[in-house]
């Protein structure tokens, strides 16, 4: 049995799917919801699962913290909850998945903070994608520091103080979403990218999605220091030596890890 | 009473516009105007606007520096005019306005960083951008940290080698300004995205801005323990409280902060 | 006489052209390979060369590093290969030259490091990128620090984890390349852009690409700080005396650095 509004966890095949199923409250990141989304993102890296879709049903697809957890409380409280999104967050790029947001509709604050955390997204016609603290009273500070990472500065800047929406076709764009389709066909557009971001060894992709994260945002040369000592390594996996192996003897590799 | 070609501080509402307004200098970014430029811009951002537009008239936005404070001079002279030009393009970032270029006409070198350095920038069409000390004899070193954090890495080298003119579809494309505009349409374009910019309580999006320059470009787990701090206490701004409630209670906010 | 296989080197005016020519071997990056090319690039870096082209031979541009040299083999043998790579691509980074890529086929692996790591970059329509490590079982750890710094966040994801290949129209649209032209217009447009990008002092430009490299990727203050130093220092040099001098004195430049 499912706790009431917990995200539903289904597994078909190597992926899971997290929808976020309290379309009444927009799947608001509540504390409790996100201490839900935390415990069912962390039991999937445990798992082994190759892919993780992060999705919601419902008119929205997030629309951030919910003000209820916030008016009126004190400032260490508003951290805690500050600080289990940014654990959340943090968690997608932890986990050994891919994890790949499905946007069916508008993400707005944390909403647009978690479709910026995960590794891809695939957004359908329908999809927008907003910081509507910008225009509020509260300004979007922690989504900006994920949302600015996948645009350029000025966009980030224009997301941030106007609070208005973009569209689907601008946030491929500009580098927030990796594609868009028109609503009808965004479940076979999000199966046929997790499938292509899914192929080859898991403990290879898991290491490397880790790495990247890891380097992103660093001076290059602290990067390559990082990113050789690790490349080095994963060279003595299961997955690498059979995927050498494979290339050289020109047979189909079979993964193992 | 106005110091000769000191530039035009006009005051629309909620909205001053900062004017060069030397012509015949091209706006050159000299010792002299870089000084005006930094008190004019300290005043405004001791004020209680909520805007400032950089905006200039002329045939050209501005050529930066006037090589007539560098030529002959010594490596101290020229580091305390680089200072003096940096603290400026710092202060754009520590004002609690928001910072809008709007460049009618041709930005180079220290012309382009400041439009760089502005939190958005809107274009006519006739505008174009380069950084010519790429061909010349003095390379566009701090032009260029400003530039090269709007654009990407390649599109910065470009800039910087070759010292060639940008028009303003491709300053767009790459994110070096928000909207471009057919000439006649700037103006109303200026106030149309200033206007967007400014909605809300001015003092959360005041400490935004801040922080969003100051957490840009450092490493993601680094950006979210500053943010996540000053969003926990800008939770405890009077604008926070309001737009909280106002929501909660299905009603328009009121803006004191 | 050249040893078997090593790059070719031609000078034509002021531009070195580098042409791997192992078309047999994919111009696979191998252990010999790298070294050859290593040496290569650092005598042109000692030269009085403007320019330096990485080219190739052969149906592919580079499929990256040799798995010969990594099956089998303990992890210190291949961290340092890895460390060789990266000296190879930082050394592109140091040399004084421009280095320019001309990318006629896909460039893959340490191939599109390669191509990323240049300053510019020119590839024909039939050209490709990718970085395969992503669908096999060796992830793409080191090319990735170079080619995400030339894209954005969720495009460099893309790449690494589907290992799928892009074409050069979204190559140029990401940023990892500046011109895309018909095969057949290659040269003229490798050769335009490099004369654009030679242009002026050379001292003035070495400098410039080297403080490029060193300041990108560091907080905007940070950079600043070694920005302003590099450019008052770098107004004591000939070229830029001369540049400016010119300017004041309305007459054409001589550049004798």
């Amino acid at each position: 049995m499912t706790a009431e509004g917990a995200p539903r966890v289904q597994r078909d095949g190597d992926v899971v799917t997290l929808t976020m199923c309290r379309p009444a409250k927009r799947n608001a990141l509540s504390r409790d919801h996100l201490t839900q989304l935390l415990a069912a993102v962390t039991e999937v890296g445990e798992s082994d699962a190759a892919g993780l879709v992060i999705a919601a049903e419902g008119p929205v697809f997030s629309a951030g913290h919910d003000f209820a957890d916030v008016a009126g409380r004190p400032v260490t409280e508003v951290r805690s909850l500050l600080q289990l999104c940014t654990e959340l967050v943090q968690t997608l790029h932890d986990v050994p998945q891919v994890v790949l947001a499905r946007v069916h509709a508008l993400a707005t604050a944390a909403g647009c903070q978690l479709v910026a955390s995960c590794d891809l997204a695939v957004a359908a016609e329908s999809a927008g994608f907003a910081a509507p603290g910008g225009k509020g009273g509260w300004f979007c500070h922690t989504p900006m520091v994920a949302i600015a990472r996948d645009v350029g500065r000025k966009r980030a800047m224009e997301l941030a103080l106007t609070g208005d929406v973009i569209d689907a076709a601008t946030a491929l764009d500009w580098g927030l979403v990796n594609r868009v389709v028109p609503d009808a066909e965004l479940d076979a557009a999000v199966a046929d990218l997790m499938a292509r971001a899914t192929r080859g060894s898991r403990a290879s992709k898991a290491w490397g999605k880790q790495t990247m994260h890891a380097q992103l945002g660093r001076p290059e040369r602290d990067a390559y220091t990082t990113a050789v000592e690790v490349m080095a390594a994963a060279s003595q996996l299961p997955g690498a030596v059979e995927g050498m192996s494979a290339f050289l003897e020109k047979r189909r590799p079979v993964w193992s890890d």
